[in-house]
């Protein structure tokens, strides 16, 4: 038994399990919180306690909350009549460290695929519609990955709100901030170029 | 806030700061985390918890242990005679993953260092040269690293075993296992070329 004893072994491999990490940064990690005497690992320990207890799905956009319906939800000042489709929680939270969008959400929790037979029901996209018509949303923004299931997912949720009178839109497509050219795919490039604007 | 919750975000933030990750791969991990529903949350505070409270130096080597002495300071089989003197623990983990060597260790907890006002008491040294004089070993194998503060150590060690009789050792340097001779350095070629064995 290299590693010390059984639970700093047991901890190490459940460590290397997380996304992102291998044996050896899971070492790499295990090691410095016992070093750091622990004060840290208690607090670790504590706060993923409280956080696999507390969290959900909000009732009404699937975002994550430690309440029924997010604090976005609930925020009257994001009623603005926009409501922005999502993939993930992880986009939601990219979005709003953007700090650009100030309506409200919708998590699909993934995007419809043939291949792993995942359908509109699955994804709740008719409750989707339906919220969408009841909460008087005026712009639905579909900002889901430029994937080809991303944009299959689009194309189906911006059919099936083609006689709703929503605005359906999508996220521009073009060079991303500090891009170099020589290093964008062709792809970019030429969406980019089609999309070209007057300066 | 856009992470969820309050506790969310402190999960993040302290998982940010572990060596290795930062603060999108902790929000990855946390993530992923709560998508798993608890359970593996709720094992992983567990063992956190528990590694926090049972670890400690092995009074001994200075290996990480649960015990007053660790399985390889306590196992008698080691005591053959030869001693491997580390900088840290995670070398002396590295060195039983490669089962080459049966004997004991000693962890020195880091090299000397005169810019760090580092020096021989602050790593236990004369505690070391006592231990060795104890034990009765026959081999002292100086597995530090191969960098001029762990070279220093490593001098500083064997002219204080120069008159104890003990067979003072290093690792041998070279080549790599799978090496490939265009991506070495210079120093490293120019050791292995004089080192060079007869085949």
């Amino acid at each position: 038994m290299a590693e010390g004893s059984d639970d700093i072994q047991a901890l190490i491999a459940l460590m290397a399990r997380l996304p992102g990490l291998g044996p050896r940064s899971a070492r790499r990690i295990v090691l410095s919180l016992i070093r750091k005497r622990g004060g840290q690992m208690h607090q670790l320990a504590r706060l993923l306690d409280s956080v696999a207890t507390g969290s959900r799905e909000c009732l009404v956009c699937g975002n994550i909350t430690d309440r029924d319906e997010c604090a976005i939800c609930t925020d009257p000042a994001r009623a603005n009549g926009e409501i922005c489709v999502v993939e993930d929680v992880a986009d939601l939270w990219a979005l709003e460290r953007g700090h650009a969008f100030r309506g409200r959400y919708h998590v699909l929790g993934g995007t419809l695929s043939a291949l792993d037979e995942i359908g509109p029901d699955d994804l709740g996209i008719p409750a989707l519609i339906d919220r969408i018509r009841r909460e008087g949303v005026t712009e639905a923004i579909l900002a889901l990955n430029a994937t080809v299931d991303g944009q299959t997912t689009a194309h189906y949720i911006a059919d099936a709100l083609a006689d709703s009178g929503v605005t359906v839109t999508g996220l521009a497509q073009g060079v991303p901030i500090g891009g170099e050219l020589d290093y964008l795919d062709d792809g970019t490039i030429t969406a980019a170029l089609r999309a070209r604007r007057r300066l």
